[in-house]
């Protein structure tokens, strides 16, 4: 048994949806980020770093995992499911999972601070990553061109991009044209192990979908208070 | 025999200082980010990013490997060392690696774009990655006042750290105060392996010391014509 404490952002759901898709059984404990409770020593002890998600697994003496990648990484070897045991195989999920931690995260995370919630609008800052996000986004259509999902068979690689790319709208980031990306978003989004995990513990995609304004205006002043708590920085 | 094809950054120094510290033979090639070498065909079927470092390795085909972070897990798995094979001691360590390349890395290499390269002052985007490279820093020193290394026995997650951490000068972050970062620091230092990996290709050590204006200036210009090609979002 796994106890996840998560909060509705695209690095809690990677916990969520990893733990949906290989039938762990689980407790959630939501974190309440505007009461600053991942700042708490109960939940610093898990987690240093002061962030969501983080697990603590009660079949190895309460054992904590904190980092989203980590936590993924951890879960699939618990379960021995998506992620290959051969080192060719095993290797290609970790490179993309790697691409979504130093590459997808941070700067779609980026383009969310200087786009949502930052104080002043900086627009040079705003251009900056929302061009690099599109040309992550474009890295990942390339390799989809060739390939059903990122690193052969749907793994974690699949579940950590697909966290982050399905809030693109929110980052202000243009999916337009990457039809091998809008394949895969499709394929996976019609996942039940998926949809049920940006459910846990709530869902927001509609408060993300920039259409729906005083939703969304509400989710971002929300939003804009944790970031500017100077404790996330990835922005999510 | 590994095929390391790299470049005097951080994420580089990652690659070679496993490699030395593992004593795995590798032939190095250097990629000249200034004529965009990452960015043609060549080393784009190696790594679809276009970012340094990539391997590939002689013994299993020419299997190429990119994203620094999967380049140290493949390498630890390859020789056996730097990666505890126990479930707990092993997710650790990728925790910490995990904390490097979503944090670290990401948050010092905005630092670097705000701080030493953009056309413009941006002084909010330059305090805003300070600070939370800073605010990392911390947690590192936390960790490292009750651990003689972040995960146990040193380990790729050190080596991850370290790589970047000792260029926080560079970053304009200070570790004043941060005693255990520090002695951490030295004792890495003092390694042989370490020390030769921060050597390949070459030692731009005394470049990213502020202290040394022209230098630094001369460094900072080149640096510059490479991230604002748009093709290197951390900035490194």
């Amino acid at each position: 048994m796994i106890d996840l404490y998560t909060a509705p952002t695209p690095n809690g759901y990677k916990a969520s949806i990893a733990l949906e898709e290989m039938g762990l059984p689980y407790e959630v404990h939501t974190v309440d980020l505007r009461k600053g409770e991942q700042r708490e020593p109960a939940f610093l002890k898990m987690c240093p770093n002061g962030r969501i998600p983080a697990i603590t697994d009660r079949d190895e003496d309460n054992f904590a995992v904190f980092e989203s990648g980590a936590i993924m990484i951890y879960l699939a070897e618990k379960s021995g499911k998506f992620l290959p045991a051969d080192v060719r195989g095993r290797s290609r999920v970790i490179q993309w999972l790697m691409f979504q931690m130093g590459g997808i995260g941070p700067m779609m995370g980026q383009a969310n601070v200087f786009y949502r919630y930052f104080p002043e609008k900086i627009q040079p800052a705003i251009d900056r990553y929302q061009a690099e996000g599109r040309r992550l986004f474009e890295v990942l259509d390339t390799q989809l061109a060739e390939h059903e999902f990122l690193a052969g068979d749907y793994s974690i690689a699949d579940m950590a991009n697909w966290a982050w790319v399905r809030t693109h709208s929110w980052s202000g980031i243009s999916i337009a044209g990457l039809d091998n990306l809008s394949r895969w978003m499709g394929a996976i989004s019609a996942r039940p192990g998926a949809r049920a995990g940006v459910k846990v513990p709530v869902d927001i995609a509609e408060l993300m979908d920039a259409k729906n304004k005083e939703d969304a205006d509400s989710f971002s002043r929300n939003a804009r208070s944790m970031v500017l708590g100077a404790d996330s920085p990835s922005g999510d």
